[in-house]
């Protein structure tokens, strides 16, 4: 299975994909950041983030998204636009027919760190570990995105285990 | 001049397409709501939003995009998915080329009504008398619509004015 993890954001919008094969490490496939500059009007900003995130869908071909689900409380000055770019993540997915899934960062943390408090520092190490890379992708963004996917890989695995223990 | 107002949103996005004459009384083109579903896909109801926009611009043709601009604090529970409805119209402005605006909901209020703390049927009156109609257009939603392009009708002529008494 082939996960593409956004890490939604106007100005940096973290892209990372992984690709897990049952009993295997899972493995980087490519990672990188959408940028769009401050001093663009927003609505060309949205545009790029929505050309290159579908470019992205269309290069690396997920079989599903996992999008940092944005909460209204933890940032009032950036709320709108990082859910409008997890937005537009949203509607590429349908338009693309890639199933998408939100994520808390809490699930994320513990996911890969084992707490849902872990740093972004503790999340970017946790990720170089599993991965078996040389160094933490970077920036932050990046990180955060490939830990997405790695959630979603093993949130899936574990809710696929549980469905077949009930089953039998 | 013809102006799309879009009063965002994910269960009910309004929607209202008016015409603007030098000299004249503005006119109604179109008005109208895209509703979706709670029980669909959070992905597919942004995509029916998508579609359904973009078909708005397509035959209606506007000149200008007025969108309500979304704030934080006024709603923490509805914040998101109304900003991933405005960011939806702002990337459909970007893609069909049309110059996209946000105007506060108390600039809209002021412009039709007079007072920026106008209520609902307050704004439904002056939109229903401004354009001559026989009654207020429904629901509230796009009403709203209507009176975000009528604001914006009306803010641009003044800027212009402006701007030419400020020339001469």
């Amino acid at each position: 299975m082939r996960v593409l993890g956004v890490d939604p954001g106007l100005t940096r919008c973290g892209v990372g994909v992984v690709e897990a094969q049952p009993g295997q490490r899972p493995s980087l496939v490519a990672v990188g950041v959408i940028r769009t500059s401050p001093n663009t009007d927003l609505s060309k900003r949205l545009l790029k983030i929505n050309n290159d995130l579908q470019s992205w869908v269309k290069q690396t071909k997920p079989d599903q998204i996992a999008i940092e689900r944005v909460f209204a409380q933890h940032n009032l000055h950036t709320v709108v636009p990082t859910a409008q770019a997890a937005g537009i993540a949203m509607l590429i997915a349908a338009q693309e027919g890639v199933p998408a899934t939100y994520h808390t960062p809490s699930e994320v943390k513990a996911a890969v760190s084992g707490s849902g408090t872990a740093n972004k520092a503790q999340v970017a190490n946790m990720v170089t570990k599993i991965l078996g890379l040389s160094a933490p992708p970077k920036p932050a963004d990046a990180a955060d995105a490939v830990a997405l996917a790695i959630c979603h890989i093993w949130r899936g695995e574990t809710t696929n285990r549980l469905t077949r223990a009930m089953r039998s």
